[in-house]
């Protein structure tokens, strides 16, 4: 398999949900007006805590500093797995399932925190900039790492990153075990033509920036049986869009695509408090499982918690290994 | 004829060139998202200057007060006259021409100042909250006037308003002459069904919030051939659209419309000061001269400056009528 890492420099950042009036004017220009801006990364996600943003530095221009917007300090960048039809697979997952063994089981292993962000063209893996220790792992995973330079992709080596790198040879430490939230609705992961995004302009700009009740109190949100949620990603052309069923059917039925299976899918959220940026093997320890059943899984990390989405007709199954996991810790 | 004196409350704003970023999300709310608003009556328009925004209390409650937003201090009705089948017109003449010598010369001589709103479907003419000169000086132009209440139009008289009302017998003392500037663009006055202007939205928002250069100087712009002039307003569900030809060619063609006649426009830009909202006469001059000479005009007034539109064809004439105003001050 080869592995790339794209030529993005990434901002993470949240805008406050009482401050995403203040926020309007660029979000629309990065979301609508492509000829306005030189921005090929953005990603939007609104959670009942904030609204998380993913943008590259040419998007980050157009936020202006303020009280409501937090930055996280590192520039990310994103990895993408592209299977070069060598390699053999016989699971029919998708998602972060395809790469949790060979992706995110060695980065957590090296201590390598990471930021997950999947779409309906792909799953890109945010690390920190420093890629030493990203390369030297994923190279003993059999991977062909290519860095994309110019808009080629060139092979790159470990000792091409850093000499004096010393691999971590120790196991990771017993991970935090999080809790999760499983709310009942049931979300769609969908596509868009681009040249079609002006027809869904109004009814994206509603549920994006006026469907929320700006009195919601965030805590209170905690426990209701469903989740506000809703994602939006432009990524090099590509638009990607998460939305439970209740907002799908405001959109007109015949623009939006799903894959051919139509699948509803179920969420669970990671993280009783704030996860932060730092710590590793949180995608590990939900994926892991994951992989090992064969079940398809997105995952989307926003600034407060981590998201995974599963196939509606997993989520039994689901809730029961997590369920166990959370009793009795593993012990290897 | 009638005249209606409708049930709307409206405030007369303006929005600083370097400060509409913060109004982006209560505006386009008001044009774009009528199921969120109970505005009825919203009307924006970008001169050189800055965004004059009219609007109903409905609407201007969702403006929040900020030092880039003006508020005129009054609260301003607008009256509509209605040809009930009657009058027996000789002219084509359009827009304000056929009502200069009915409506706006009588509330002129009585020191009425007006504030005119044409749109593609009527002509708006907005006065400050005392109606009673206004009724009792248009019942002596045989007006039949009626009041909009609760959607029911109601005929009311003089008396019925004021009744120590004193009629002003005195003639209207010699009006200001202002400068007066004709750009060279043309303009088209066009509407759009309102089912149709999602389909627009994209373009529309790029046109009104993202295509001003926020480091134009407003003062440099007073020399330019062409004025950057553009006014969209949503009136009791009607859309009327006011744009130079240059704009035009931004939107598709097929779902503007215009009149039959597809007629161009030019534009008289009345004051070389601002023109304040207590002057009055101003309308008067300009429609005045052009009704003798049977020239159809639009008139939009904005928060500083007034703005006339008369048909290409016309503009020699008028150009010269105006020069002529200019040299030899009227003496009757």
């Amino acid at each position: 398999m080869d592995l790339h890492i794209l030529d993005h420099r990434l901002r993470v950042t949240s805008i406050a949900k009482n401050g995403l009036v203040n926020f309007t004017h660029p979000l629309i220009k990065l979301i609508f007006l492509r000829n306005r801006t030189r921005c090929k990364f953005f990603s939007l996600t609104e959670t009942p805590e904030n609204y998380t943003v993913v943008l590259d530095e040419e998007g980050f221009k157009e936020l202006q500093p303020s009280e409501h917007l937090q930055v996280e300090s590192s520039i990310w960048l994103p990895l993408n797995v592209v299977s070069n039809g060598n390699a053999s697979s016989s699971s029919q997952a998708v998602g972060v399932t395809k790469i949790a063994k060979s992706v995110i089981a060695p980065l957590a292993q090296q201590h390598v925190s990471v930021f997950m962000l999947s779409t309906y063209q792909t799953d890109f893996i945010l690390v920190k900039k420093d890629l030493s220790v990203v390369i030297s792992t994923l190279e003993e995973e059999e991977f062909n790492i290519y860095k994309e330079v110019g808009g080629e992709f060139v092979p790159v080596h470990c000792q091409d990153v850093s000499n004096d790198f010393q691999k971590n040879g120790k196991e990771a430490t017993q991970p935090t075990v999080h809790p999760v939230l499983i709310p009942k609705n049931q979300f769609c992961v969908m596509s868009l033509d681009p040249d079609t995004l002006p027809s869904i302009a109004t009814t994206l700009i509603d549920v994006l920036f006026y469907s929320s009740s700006l009195k919601e109190d965030p805590s209170s949100s905690q426990d209701l049986d469903c989740i506000k949620f809703f994602s939006f990603s432009l990524i090099d052309g590509y638009i990607s869009l998460v939305m439970d069923t209740e907002a799908q059917r405001l959109f007109p039925a015949d623009l939006l695509f799903t894959s051919s299976s139509g699948e509803l899918w179920r969420m669970v959220r990671i993280g009783g408090q704030p996860l932060g940026f730092d710590e590793c093997g949180i995608v590990a320890q939900i994926s892991h499982p994951l992989a090992d059943s064969d079940i398809s899984a997105y995952y989307i990390s926003t600034f407060s918690f981590d998201h995974a989405l599963v196939p509606e007709e997993d989520i039994v199954s689901v809730t029961d290994m997590l369920q166990h996991q959370r009793k009795e810790p593993a012990t290897s």
